[in-house]
């Protein structure tokens, strides 16, 4: 039986450089919050300290856009150097808004499958006027690094869920979803459980990951500095194959 | 500076029945649990036990097909009788699956504007086989009454949430999203503030409202009878214009 589910932000993390260690920094902030990571506690890390520990850094300055880089450029009103760095990123364009290219609006696959404006590719929260990030090359492989790193240090599992803030169609806003997790499956499987009345449940399966990703989003805001949110109580499978298991089939995808 | 939410589950709350009072029946599962609601608390509510009590129920021996009806129920494999009831809440069909009619995927646009699968027509959790609930009719309605009903026996000021659970081009497995709300903006604006590193953030505008609905979902097991969850310590924006807010403009929609 479910208790209660504590989301607990965590403070003071500095700025990420480039090879830092990210363990070592999530712990002392963790310390100067007096707090303690616990067995079955999920990390929740936003995709930004990742991608910067990781060097996924790129400076438009040293960027030479494409022809196509610049034909795009003008369809979506965008920088070409910005657009040529999105190319770089992208394994298919899934939509683009061409009646109103003041918008911008760039909707991309990234090479990790997941869909999304711009490829991932941002430019806030980064020091320097022309210094972009780009999403982790394998979100997967960053969030095992990462509890693996904990369990060294440590000596207790935890599960790690990497984060991207993302639009949706239909819907205004945006919300955080699981691009990367380890050491928890990130859907949850009901089909063959009866419900309350004893009927059996169909086709329910629930993106657990991606509703733990927009649970922390809620403590990740936007001006304040809290990359990292930790979710303790929630009682959830291990194992699986990663955020992955997110994305689905494009065959048996109406959307694509 | 936020400090860590709580989400809490309630448990205990009866099968509700038509015109029901939702009020008395949560207030009686909150005391069985020693729980007491707190001023700026966010109760959030699973849409199916708001239809119940507002009698949004169908009795499918009771519906005769129309000829369109029949057609359709070949297309997607549904029956008709489902397919009539699903007509009856649909402005206008988004996709179906005519490539694959046992899959039986039906999305269309609600009469309240929310885009889900069946027009959120569920047999899942209703007494009787061949009985179906419906969306309630304006959920914002109803999350305002239910808010009424709060501030009128306790005195204090509740926002409330109302959820269904959905699934999203691209990605697999489901969510829960809010299509009803009071009390609470359900967008976040963080436009014009600025970032950790002092530039201004631009195109931030969170879909708060999805994301409590989300964090509030992992304790709303399907298998479970917890239909409530109680969302404490987030710090929201009061006032707001329902998750009408949330359905984003057609004519800003590139789904669409």
């Amino acid at each position: 039986m479910a208790q209660s589910i504590s989301l607990i932000p965590v403070r003071g993390i500095p700025e990420i450089k480039p090879n830092d260690n990210l363990v070592e920094a999530i712990q002392n902030a963790l310390s100067q919050n007096s707090l303690t990571l616990e067995e079955a506690d999920i990390l929740v890390c936003a995709q930004k300290i990742i991608s910067k520990a990781e060097n996924r850094i790129v400076d438009l300055n040293k960027v030479q856009p494409s022809p196509y880089a610049h034909t795009l450029s003008k369809e979506v009103s965008k920088d070409p150097r910005l657009i040529e760095v999105i190319l770089s990123e992208t394994t298919k364009i899934i939509k683009m808004d061409q009646r109103k290219p003041e918008k911008g609006r760039l909707i991309v696959e990234t090479r990790g499958g997941v869909i999304s404006a711009n490829a991932g590719v941002d430019a806030s929260n980064v020091s320097g006027g022309d210094m972009v990030t780009l999403l982790p090359i394998d979100s997967d492989e960053s969030a095992d690094k990462l509890a693996q790193g904990f369990k060294d240090r440590l000596g207790i599992d935890v599960a790690i869920i990497i984060t991207d803030t993302v639009g949706r169609p239909w819907r205004d806003g945006l919300v955080d979803i699981a691009i990367g997790c380890s050491g928890i499956k990130a859907l949850k499987d009901y089909r063959g459980e009866s419900d309350s009345k004893g009927f059996e449940l169909n086709a329910t399966v629930m993106a657990v990951a991606d509703e733990i990703a927009s649970a922390a989003g809620l403590l990740m805001e936007k001006a304040d500095s809290v990359p990292v949110v930790i979710v303790r109580g929630y009682e959830y499978e291990t194992g699986g194959n990663g955020a992955k298991e997110l994305i689905r089939n494009p065959e048996d995808d109406l959307f694509r």
